[in-house]
């Protein structure tokens, strides 16, 4: 269209492609980039540089870092004693943001998924097991998603630490908090029921 | 928080200053963008970068452009005895997109509001001026938005160009198509009602 710029066009064109900006939003941010502060128009363009440049992974446990190692397994002020596992990074900002866990993390890089041909060999439970031999963690908590291949996962991992002495725990499964029970399949039901909770007697 | 590294959480607080751009949303986007092709990224931070420096406005009838002149001030398909005169740029595009009109058009800049003390010198009243003293318009359309300091512009722009013998024309006002009558407010039923149209005899 003629009433665009070329410029003005890729921007919106590349907005377009981020998840949850349609058209009509993309246009909306390109007129305020467009109007905004020179400043903050550079920030942004920066910031999406550098992410791509900047961010890796932390050699020790595989989450999100700049540089060697990321700030947690770096962190003073965490519990060594206790391994998060998870499948991949963002799961452990998402597990930050619940302010509920105070140990360190271990990213496996995926799941065992024998439906699709994934085996045990893309997960980094070599590394897992050599931070394991270390013997300063008690408690490995295996925090992956309650669906067969989850599950299947974190068998196998139970498995892979056979012998280390290494306590095994899995998240609990029950009832999703601020759900109705209208909306519990039969599976989480059933869950919910085996691990019940006592309340007082 | 730490579980974020640094360049991530200034990219999800760039995108969180975009409208309509929340911070979950700006969360989901950053790892799209860490997660998505380097040239993608690369084309997004190099848009939003050439937004700021190449586009500014047509010296001639003040839309955007990259370069002295717009697109449509330039192209031989437009039909130049046509002035559509528009607060902004961004109202060129809106007056684009319905594929309804072929002419050209001015930008004021702004529009009249006494209530905050914006008169006149900021518009582009004399640019306008000079484009009618060439002789080639027959026709300048008032696109103003149709509120109070839109029709006192308006009125204002009709003013000014009294006695150049070129014909001033309004959008229309009436119902707002798609929209319920029940929708409709005091105001424009009594537009649509004195602007009520012939449908046969």
């Amino acid at each position: 269209m003629d009433a665009y710029t070329d410029s003005l066009e890729r921007l919106i064109a590349a907005l377009g492609k981020l998840p949850g900006i349609g058209r009509r939003s993309a246009e909306r941010i390109a007129f305020y980039v467009l109007e905004a502060d020179r400043a903050e128009a550079d920030a942004l363009a920066q910031a999406v540089h550098d992410v791509k440049t900047k961010v890796g992974h932390c050699s020790v446990c595989g989450a999100l870092a700049e540089g060697d190692t990321c700030a947690l397994c770096t962190s003073p002020r965490r519990d060594r004693s206790r391994l998060c596992v998870v499948e991949k990074p963002r799961d452990v900002i998402r597990i930050e943001a619940t302010g509920g866990y105070n140990g360190l993390y271990h990213v496996l890089g995926g799941l065992l998924a024998p439906a699709e041909g994934a085996g045990p060999d893309g997960l980094d439970l070599a590394g897992l097991r050599r931070r394991l031999d270390e013997g300063e963690v008690q408690e490995v908590v295996l925090a992956l998603s309650p669906t067969a291949d989850g599950d299947g996962t974190g068998l196998c991992v139970a498995e892979h630490l056979q012998g280390t002495g290494v306590r095994v725990t899995r998240l609990a499964r029950g009832l999703p908090t601020g759900a109705s029970l209208d909306l519990a399949n039969p599976g989480m039901l059933a869950d919910a029921l085996r691990d019940r909770q006592e309340l007082g007697s």
